[in-house]
């Protein structure tokens, strides 16, 4: 009888309150800050201190101002980054960034060869490995790229800054024919990597990233933590910063297992 | 033997991929732009436009830079805000962002007294209404002054900006004995709302802030389509962006039933 009633306790109440989403929460975001990487180009983050301290009213008060590029730090490429009326990052339906994931691990290969491309090969071998990539899935690549956030250097391979800097960029990436067979063949909601971008460092037509967006399919890069996440068995959500046109933005993006 | 077969492959496909989260997605965030409403004296929105067309290199290229304070539009209090040497907003636990949500309506009351505050009578009527608020809930207060958003005349009582606007502030808030009966009765995480500010417009020392934050308490300002909310049977996902040491900073939050 007590079973009973503390059954139907638990049925009305996750019946009111809606079913509760539970798991171990896992973020893979990194801090923005004065370290955080940027695009060598790219206008870096910024924090201006407006208030810290006692404000002499009875109350303390801390508040800041911030600057920044929309692509840096952990972000989102929105589909308008790279493809002329696609999706502005305000547009991207929430659908497409919350869903189940898969993390496929080249880090073997990829640490070796700082100019490593993701083959289709790569994407085969992990569904040999393991099972088919669902439809509709978050596909997250995990380079082993991370460990070395935020030395640039080691990262993308030069600390230095500026359009001359640009060819110096060494770093692993999503190949576009490997893009273009997840886009096809696998359906996928959005990609996401351990890189600052899902073009390798020396591409110089980003073609992965048109090949992604002109199918609407956004882009996460210098997702953090990715050593934590399991091959499968975990969802993601990656919220961006909802700016109104916005080319891509700062992203909070965690995963629940 | 087939329905078994069904069953086998969807235990398998989950067991595997994880639980997926379903249920429908409610966007409780508004859009950053320059109509975005900011406090009286604190630095607005601005997108600087870096890129925007074919590049001539055989791709299209869009990329924006943006400045903005931490508090403005849909974004988080982080209790440092308002309490010395409590959680920046990088270090506010994931668990306490994520959970079972719960929307009080006191529209009725609230739009017809701007400097209407939302009462411990309030809480404990809704509790009448419909059931004890879970412990570990996070509180979405719904005055109904969403619906005046972006428009500052309406949504904060004034659209003058500076130093001599704040005292022209008028819009509901939760009382601060409200916030400290939600927090030794109901343990919450954290409580948002439809105004500019936890405190009502017209509060000059904050109490509601410095109640929540010195629990560690964080609050969800200008939070959006609260209306599309049921009263129970939702659960709230708010992702702020982590900035190191910060304050607050832009939330994306939604809610998903």
């Amino acid at each position: 009888m007590k079973n009973f009633k503390i059954f139907f306790f638990l049925l009305i109440t996750s019946l009111t309150f809606g079913q509760d989403i539970e798991g171990e929460i896992i973020d893979l975001t990194h801090t923005f800050s004065e370290e955080s990487v940027y695009w060598v180009t790219a206008k870096e983050f910024q924090l201006e201190e407006v208030a810290k301290g006692n404000t002499g009213n009875g109350y303390y008060y801390s508040a800041n101002n911030f600057s920044t590029a929309e692509h840096g730090g952990t972000h989102i490429d929105a589909p308008i980054h790279f493809a002329e009326n696609k999706q502005t990052v305000d547009q991207i339906p929430l659908e497409n960034l919350i869903g189940t994931g898969v993390k496929i691990d080249v880090s073997a290969k990829a640490l070796k060869n700082p100019d490593y491309l993701i083959s289709i090969e790569d994407l085969k071998n992990w569904e040999s490995e393991h099972s088919e990539i669902p439809q509709q899935s978050i596909i997250l690549l995990y380079t082993g790229y991370g460990k070395y956030y935020p030395d640039a250097k080691k990262y993308l391979g030069t600390d230095e800054r500026g359009p001359d800097a640009v060819k110096k960029l060494h770093f692993p990436g999503l190949s576009p024919e490997a893009a273009n067979w997840l886009i096809k063949n696998r359906n996928i909601k959005a990609v996401g990597l351990d890189t600052a971008s899902i073009d390798y460092g020396q591409s110089t037509n980003f073609a992965t990233h048109v090949a992604l967006m002109t199918q609407n399919v956004p882009a996460f890069e210098n997702v953090a933590n990715l050593e934590k996440l399991p091959a499968t068995g975990f969802q993601v959500i990656a919220l961006p910063m909802k700016i109104k046109g916005g080319s891509g933005g700062p992203l909070r993006i965690i995963a629940i297992r």
